[in-house]
């Protein structure tokens, strides 16, 4: 995972709360110097988990984040947000600030209530464990069926000075991400007010998380927060046109793009990672739509796992996407630089070898031009394997 | 599968074309006697297959269908048509009508150009073949990976007389008709208009095909045609508000669900049958787009394939259906007669072992309110098992 670094102003801590029996670390709380600022972005599942109800509703600076992995708290009614209360309660009382200065999140088992007894204790005992230096324990102990931690930290000129980033995420399966994703944090020690750091993550979300998608699932608990320490001798950020803004934006997009391929690299069961680009669109939404719509059928998904160039499933799913007056006669795909189809039908100097050759590897990209536009997107996504169906058959048991 | 009875004016044959080298019939042909009229339903995928182009052209009264499995012909551009054109010419010629008069069917591997040659010759071995008593042969020939043939009669009174209605079905992967579905054929010896025919068409595969999913891919070449022979003395039906237009879509309307509903059995992999209703919703659309949302969910499918009642999946998949006022605290869920959830968390009544229970079942009923209107809708589906995914993965080796 290469080595997570501190951000000044921000200190993490561990704990096993023994949410469930798996002698991992489950409880992860995040604490902040005082004028810490935050951002957030929440899944638009119909079904928010009560952590989201109560994080998106944060109204402005936040002292802290408790994190439990193993149970998400969602579809749990009213008690499940009382949960969430008396967890955010709890950590505030040795934080010594208001409750709603802190923020749950929650991932796991949807629909079984919180064991917070279990995880009060578990939070004293990560609160003895902050230090500046566990972004790696927390990226460990926010993970579910994740076969490996995932972390990144980078460094970057803000105004003139040093600055740096270091973000975690977790999340492999019920992943298709839809305003935000999975659990993902990002640290800072830039200077932000709360509407600017509600805009970077907004802006880094865009360009990472909300460009994957596993398996067509967007979990009741998305979320990816970010938090800026301020403790860095910059200038606080007002404006989304600055200078300083824009140096953030691209200092903090390295992370948040490694930590979404990184997700799907280690999506349940994937043995493939498949970057989507369609081009040639009239717009955005239909680059997306059908970008999506190939990245989510079973077929292709099952073709990409057996790497057999079967591309009439391409076809397939191209054409369901929904475009109504889309003229397959323009359209063409290719498989990194072995063009498959044109004219909506195999192309002449292509042989199924050079196909097979490309679908073998682990790693390739499928060029879908659209002929009708300019527009232009690319997503992530992984293949459908054995393995996902016995992960995903065998979660509880 | 039960006998599949003739149908007075309407000729079946089969033949093997080595299509495919599997040992097993892969043309089919039917023979109508002048005056039988044609309805069809085709896929609404922007890749038509050069038959569906053909056939859902054809502008009025047919003599024949030619049907090959094994090869779509989807994909195929001007090439594609020209072949299908060539085929109908061929069978035509035998029938001596006009080409126009004789209507393609197409199923098997997309992207690649029919062995016209090859189709001639079994079309004339079909065409010696051609007799009343060959549906069940049919039903066998048209089968890509479907494990059975699949096929039905119904004898009803319409007008006071007897009449009598045969259909057969292909189909068990990329189905998720849209308009039509897979391949089906229904024969009768009703006596309709060309423009009754095409309504019937449509209200039959209004209860049928169009409320079955897989997997929710939509293929290429879906195509559901019925055919009126007309040999009954039965009045001909001019008018969709008669008693005789209702007697004929109820006599029907058990084939073509049954058919439905055996796809559904034979689905690739599938271990369960599903009957899924969506009640409590404002319009029908609304309860479609959840129904599908949690037939087509991974996670959803694969719970159902374990037989586990991790609930909280399905309250994930209704909450990304984009219903965007959807109220979650407004929703509850059954498994046959047990209540799982109500008011958006678990019945007070539930206990898991009786989810358990249902969910071990090979057939049972998922029944979702919406609880924020009185629209009702009911589809069928399968799970996701790991046969799914060998049998798609190892489609083409």
């Amino acid at each position: 995972m290469g080595v997570l670094e501190a951000i000044p102003g921000i200190r993490v801590g561990t704990a096993d709360a023994e949410i469930r029996d798996n002698g991992r670390d489950d409880i992860t709380v995040f604490a902040f110097e005082p004028g810490a600022t935050v951002g957030g972005v929440y899944t638009r599942n119909s079904y928010r988990a009560a952590p989201v109800e109560i994080a998106s509703a944060c109204p402005g600076p936040a002292r802290g984040f408790v994190v439990n992995s193993g149970n998400a708290n969602a579809a749990t009614g009213e008690r499940g947000v009382q949960d969430a209360q008396k967890i955010c309660g709890h950590f505030a009382s040795l934080l010594e600030c208001d409750a709603t200065k802190v923020l749950p999140f929650s991932t796991g088992v949807i629909g079984e209530f919180l064991p917070v007894e279990k995880i009060r204790t578990g939070i004293d005992r990560a609160y003895e464990a902050l230090s500046p230096n566990r972004w790696t324990q927390a990226a460990t102990a926010i993970m579910t069926t994740d076969t490996a931690p995932k972390g990144l930290s980078n460094h970057f000129k803000l105004g003139g000075r040093e600055a740096i980033g270091t973000g975690i995420v977790k999340g492999s399966g019920m992943i298709r991400p839809d305003m935000a994703t999975l659990l993902a944090f990002v640290g800072t020690n830039a200077s932000l007010t709360p509407e600017i750091a509600r805009r970077l993550t907004f802006d880094l979300a865009e360009v990472s998380f909300n460009r994957l998608t596993v398996d067509g699932d967007t979990s009741t608990n998305d979320s990816f927060a970010l938090v800026a320490s301020g403790i860095g001798d910059h200038e606080t950020i007002h404006d989304q046109s600055s200078v300083e803004y824009s140096e953030l934006l691209h200092g903090l997009t390295p992370i948040v793009r490694e930590l979404a391929v990184r997700t799907v690299r280690d999506a349940e069961g994937a043995t493939r990672f498949i970057t989507i680009h369609v081009q040639g669109g009239r717009d955005v939404a239909e680059c997306m739509r059908v970008a999506y719509t190939v990245a989510h059928s079973p077929l292709v998904k099952t073709a990409l796992f057996a790497g057999d160039p079967n591309w009439g499933r391409f076809c397939m799913a191209i054409g369901r996407a929904g475009i109504n007056d889309l003229d397959p006669y323009q359209v063409s795909l290719n498989l990194n630089d072995v063009q498959v189809a044109a004219g909506g039908m195999v192309a002449d100097s292509y042989r199924e070898e050079e196909g097979a050759e490309v679908m073998a590897r682990d790693e390739y990209e499928i060029t879908i031009d659209l002929g009708r536009g300019s527009s232009r997107e690319t997503i992530w996504t992984s293949d459908l394997s054995y393995e996902y169906v016995r992960i995903n058959a065998e979660y509880r048991s």
